[in-house]
């Protein structure tokens, strides 16, 4: 029997049967097989507790919402920023995460901080889902890119896969990383400025999960064997403006290395872009090697297929 | 048959036959005649695309949201904020637009920048509907503003209209000027501070269109025979403060001029006010010469209308 | 008959009938005794009226959304931003409640000044309800609370209410004391710093009402006679650094002084907390002379039961 999940707050928690199992019902949802008031009477909150107050559009976020409501159910967005924190959050995550229990059937949380949705699932009352956490993960991102893989290339083994970028900040790619290491057979490859490599904690679970990988530097070199190009935008808010200037346009597709890629292959973008991907729209919309518009459609998939698993069985 | 509407981003796409099409739905709206759950199943998103954190209350915003859970419909909100915008925004648009197309089924944009909707709605998979853009326009409020003239003066023809205030940045007063051009036979009047004159581009249109028009510097003058005064602030934000100082209270209506308006003439005002009718609440609310809240009120029957052209029909 | 509320902004509208009116839906709501399309196609507006954009999460806000999608209406969420004001704002809370009169059928407001609720009532064409002005009142907090108090307590006579900290700022300690004003028969005590006491128009209330109170300086010497004890933080925000410094830690319930407590008492608290209740996390959750989360919980209760009178009657 299929594993069940309370919480979603890192790719670890998934093994090979739940993943299938998503995906199975992620196709019902894209295949419009569902019940539109599933959730009915049921409440998402999402929390937003950032920083700043200046950046706001997540698409994590906004798939999210979009999927509670196609399931029927409603939604209360809320945020707290943490700049006037010192006087209303202060070790007050648990607080907040009771109060949401009591006015909420399933929260979303995206904070600055790594660590802090797992934590917090283990007082709360409700289902709680990570929707990043600084530095740490965002592990709906990683199902919904390996549910890209599998409906793009058709297999999810014996695959080439290339991450590419800030694999030091990135969480969606710590998260993928994670996630790759619950499927053998495939290899994987980092390629990152110097100054932003990945961390020891990704490699050291790779290895005891047995998961071939090596870190390289020749980006076109590589990009002819690869099945999965994974391009990352620089974090620059998480890093001094002088190595920020040093990593970034380090590693970029553009016209002269994007005949290199194969045609079965598939670039994936967990969004915002940068500068990562320097191709004109239409080849980023039409190329079928470019795979980020169904990424970001997949996401609404999964997302349901998540929020069913955990409010509506 | 009535042309139809993929996107609504400004005024010149309407024609008088489609103009007449919404004040009939408008109308069918205001009687309650509509289906409760029309837009069941639909996602509207809201998107806020302003230069800072601070200007957020938006009655055009307000009423979308309205008329889609009127109609049954659901709504996302989302904001981007320019500040952040070099890391997270730079030449994205299309990138948003796409991540909104596949998370919502029609999407409500107002932007800093002008012409932003227009450009946005060649490659969206969803309506696009203008809620300001820039120094552009905010075509849905000028089909409020003209179903209001209809409703309180009886006809859209013969009709003096006295056009008032910031005329070069006011992008309502564009988008009324524009949308009067479909309607000839009536006659408009520019009045504005010297250095906040209406611009060429509406001028050329109403030419184009052999619409009478003419500048006018003294208000009280000309009070007596107008039809509709439209009344806009100065736009405060768009324009050195020496400028401003220059334009602020140079024309007003007030209890000295109040008297010189006819009867059977009405007072409009996109909203918000700042000083530009300094009458008591109770006239404004009461006197039928001031049809402000009337306005307000029109608002939601004609983006209802709006709602089940674009998405429901 | 009980007597009905067209809109709710004071404690000082209750009587003893209503009170016990409000308990008893509120008692039908936590048993899930409700229709759960009572208010399909009403639409609640929660208006934000805040002096900076830093702060956003309201219990107060965030119950009354879930209250108002429970109970089958639909919310729609505004903000306004007073540093912004000058412009936009100017005299306007009136054009402001006109505007949500028209697109919505009742409006929660949270406002930066004492009175502004109550003000807006004399023009608003909807039911409005005061979820905190300045340092005036957030009554239906107050109502949640002494809900609480008899679930928790088995009495609402007879009590010794002891309410500590922030007095002078605090609008959930006012907004208690003047209810707690129409139950004659209990005992209130205000142990504040010095420079925070209670103000004297409560005070006034009081008497008037010939409930009996006094001030005194010692918790502990208290403690051990109360039947409530409601804690408050210390309003930062709203005082001189220094005046901040002087007050807080100043009066706290902690390891040593929660003994003195009696186990049939109940410590309250409206949230957030500062460092006021300085116990670890699973006292306070299943310790039951901790009643906070409760109080949380009750609030929902209180608010579909606020609702269902003010919309739904």
């Amino acid at each position: 029997m299929t594993k069940r999940l309370k919480h979603f707050y890192e790719s670890q928690q998934l093994d090979k049967d739940l993943i299938f199992h998503f995906f199975e019902e992620a196709d019902k949802m894209s295949e419009k097989d569902y019940e539109d008031d599933l959730l009915k009477g049921e409440i998402l909150a999402t929390l937003f507790c950032e920083p700043s107050a200046r950046t706001k559009f997540s698409p994590t976020m906004t798939s999210f919402k979009s999927a509670m409501l196609k399931l029927g159910g409603n939604v209360i967005t809320e945020e707290t920023i943490k700049e006037l924190s010192s006087a209303f959050e202060a070790g007050s995550i648990e607080d907040t995460i009771m109060v949401v229990g009591k006015y909420s059937d399933c929260a979303i949380i995206k904070h600055y901080e790594e660590g802090t949705v797992k934590r917090a699932a283990e007082i709360a009352e409700i289902p709680l889902i990570n929707a990043g956490d600084g530095r740490g993960q965002n592990p709906t991102q990683a199902l919904t890119d390996i549910y890209t893989i599998n409906n793009e290339i058709g297999r999810l083994e014996n695959l080439k896969v290339i991450l590419v970028g800030d694999l030091a900040n990135g969480r969606e790619v710590r998260s993928l990383s994670y996630l790759l290491a619950k499927l053998p057979q495939n290899k994987l490859t980092f390629v990152s400025p110097d100054n932003l490599k990945m961390k020891d904690d990704v490699k050291g679970y790779l290895r005891e999960n047995k998961i071939e990988f090596e870190e390289h530097s020749d980006l076109n070199k590589i990009l002819p064997e690869a099945d999965v190009i994974y391009m990352t935008r620089i974090q620059k808010e998480r890093m001094p403006s002088e190595d920020y200037e040093r990593a970034k346009g380090k590693y970029v597709i553009n016209e002269s290395n994007f005949s290199l890629i194969r045609k079965d292959a598939r670039i994936l973008h967990p969004l915002p872009r940068v500068d990562e991907i320097q191709l004109p729209f239409h080849v980023i919309r039409y190329n079928p090697k470019v795979a980020i518009f169904n990424q970001v459609e997949n996401g609404l998939y999964i997302r349901m297929a998540l929020l069913k698993h955990l409010i509506g069985e």
